[in-house]
């Protein structure tokens, strides 16, 4: 019933600037939902970078439900995660929401994400097919896993080789966690394809309280690594707040961390690092 | 509970090159899956018709989960409805799957359709908020009546009224059928906003067996039309044939419908009418 | 893939003490959530009656989610739908929740009901396939129709032939209705089996407002009846409350009903008959 | 948001003759979907104890979707698991399907299984609440974090203070596992109560290649142990082979799993204990 999926049988590794997803390292990737000024992103970065974390994330164009919510800062968003780059040593993951947008975010971001609610927006999959840059292509959070498989296809068969897969929670009845956390996703993603694969803890529980026990669960799965929000003071946050760290939450998360990825036999960045 | 709708509190209708959505007639929107070739869409143009469709659907830009499946004849297909519009006096309603092409699709259709998978295409949202052609906007198959409301709010807000929901069933764990359609979605929009809705039991149920059955259901509920697809030999269909109803099908559920359509107040196009 | 299902493939009807479930009359069943006082029951089902009910339903064993919750009258609830009965002279449903009671409750009911959490409480199943009572079996809500389709098979294969399905919805992601009224499960069942099915639109939609529109829908869809919550003052209920109709709301969703049963060829008790 | 949860707040550990769930200790279940044979239970009770299981599983009384399905060997399979827990030393975990038979499961078991088909059957919960042995209580795949808690409630408030909950997949649409087992219920279960929780990944995937990732997930995220299917020879037992290991396999699983469960700050019983 499956159709083809030519282009994803290898297994590969993603390289962002240096940094390699896929192989041996588990690679975390922090940062606040969205860019919100200069001082929020510098500090976040530094913070993140100094507890293990080896990419920074952080939102420029944000897709949201609502069109009266906050959009994000754009462009100038874009210029402040380059300025964090600069500072802070990190790699930057960025989401790019349209396909007229994939030349600008192409200039700033090291790795570009396509969001859950763009798994299926195939003009956006081909543009970013036909970039030069890597890709992080999120499950729709009602996708199934085939489906995330053929949408990563339309990228690796428009000519980009550099996908990485995430898997942030999907729908279900259950209502203690904003999305339901597929585990088992890790391994199905590994047997199926060749791709690296991360887990999204944040978006995934929806709560701060629950997002350290599945980052340990992605690490221990087999996932490539994990994306995780932080924000200097989540309380105050313009968006997803209550499922974003604060700076020593993350710290403590990272020192969990590390004795679970040793004991499934990967590396991952010591803290104090650059 | 939820952030504003602001635009969609009144009760409006929706005109389609003078065939009225959202008032006292029920309108039935059929037309094959894809535009396959002049023939397909002439003869099914002309049968649908004398059956009592008021609108041709067809697609000429198919969004498909794989790459490799067939994506449509594009700009021709778009000809090929126009010239099915011409013999048949039917207006005409065609997907449109990204910003760009927005222009395009213009020139053809008389109401443009945004699919489940863009529901959340906020880009595409505001690109057809800015054109003065209706839209009919399907709901995701993973999206809340909420999301679906409030993308709705995205073309509202951008300066375009015209806009008509499609509830296409949604998915849970049930597998007999497709997707699940949420007949209920049909009374909760009506509840909370004043937009037309209409129901697509092909997709929704995804076999033909199904489709008559959820069609009546849809009327009595209280939508205000539905949308079906019919094909000239389903089985032969390069794309969803086995929810393709053939003509005799289609005609027999007419005549099943008109008799459900007057029991709750509304009217219906009679069969053979131009 | 699917395992036996010997005995439901024959199109049956029910006999629920003179009032045939699956035939050419479109039932309907009403009443309180619980039986919670001589004087609510019998109001009730007097004016159910008269607006063309032909069952009533009441619970005197209700399965609550928490043991804190009122769990029902027992036999005395069971006592005053048997007078009930005899003062409205309408056939009564009630639920049997373990097989220790099924005597019991066979003492005073026309038709056994189990519920949706019960429908794969085997030695219940087992208990009143063993009974000479008919039986009405409702969907578990997140359980398959092949689920449903199996557990009806337990009491069939045990002897009893009496079997109404019901439709009661399933559990999805969309929190607007308190569950979703799966309305293909009509037609799915009629393929798949000969037993009667009716809806629940009153647990389906669990909101007054939505049920008349669905109880339409099950009507079109070609279901054998509904079965409806009426209490004499809903916003006093002990239970359901807000799911429930008033009886004036009762007796205008029955003079909605009349044209679409009419219009899809079944008939319906008149108002005021007995 | 709920009803009263009154006794489950305080944080407790379960004594199984002699082994402690929710404390330090990491506890493995490990046994045979159903008990098939003497030899068959009685080689795997000594092979899952020498790779560091502490307590054996097998169905005696099995709820099977079909009537049609092997049910279990009933009384004489809880002769064999008793005869196992002599050979193996092993405490015993099994089902109880209805009221009735309690009291004889409690004469062979250490600790009664209730199944996620009767999870809300009220009369069984009552009914295990009211012996003197600890329960399991498994997570119905339709039901909340919430209504778990409440159906603890039940089995709580009736006397029982010895109950282990145990996550074992919920129903979502994704159909690569059988069940999403849902790990953030390990976090979200240990704020919400005291109550040891287990995760069981092989109902929860439905594949053994997916079994070891889910449970190092499980032992990561802070579960208290989990319930494995073993199997002499899985391809060709009675139920659930394709997701049973076989005891390399389970042996393997048990070495991979040690350095997680110290790596998370607990212990497990290492290989060729007794």
């Amino acid at each position: 019933m499956t159709t083809g999926r030519e282009a994803i049988q290898k297994r590969t590794t993603v390289d962002v600037r240096g940094v390699t997803i896929g192989g041996d390292d588990f690679v975390v990737i922090a940062g606040p939902c969205a860019v919100e000024s200069r001082d929020e992103i510098l500090t976040t970065a530094d913070a993140v970078r100094r507890s293990g974390a080896r990419i920074l994330r952080g939102g420029a164009f944000k897709p949201r439900t609502s069109p009266y919510s906050f959009q994000g800062l754009g462009e100038e968003g874009l210029k402040l995660l380059a300025e964090a780059r600069e500072t802070s040593g990190l790699p930057v993951v960025t989401e790019v929401t349209s396909p007229e947008l994939v030349d600008l975010v192409c200039r700033y971001a090291d790795i570009l994400q396509v969001g859950a609610r763009n798994m299926q927006n195939y003009a956006l999959l081909e543009a970013v097919g036909k970039v030069r840059k890597p890709v992080m292509l999120k499950r729709g959070m009602m996708s199934t896993i085939e489906e995330l498989l053929l949408a990563a296809e339309y990228i690796l068969s428009s000519g980009n080789t550099g996908v990485v897969l995430c898997e942030r929670g999907i729908r279900s009845f259950e209502k203690a966690t904003r999305y339901t956390v597929d585990i088992s996703a890790v391994p199905v993603i590994k047997k199926q394809s060749g791709l690296p694969v991360i887990v999204d803890p944040s978006h995934g529980t929806g709560h701060r309280d629950y997002v350290a026990s599945v980052a340990l669960a992605a690490a221990a799965a087999g996932a490539d690594g994990i994306m995780v929000e932080v924000h200097p003071s989540p309380d105050n946050a313009m968006s997803d707040g209550i499922q974003s760290l604060c700076f020593a939450d993350f710290a403590a998360l990272m020192d969990r961390l590390r004795p679970v990825v040793s004991a499934v036999g990967r590396r991952i960045a010591p803290a104090g690092s650059r």
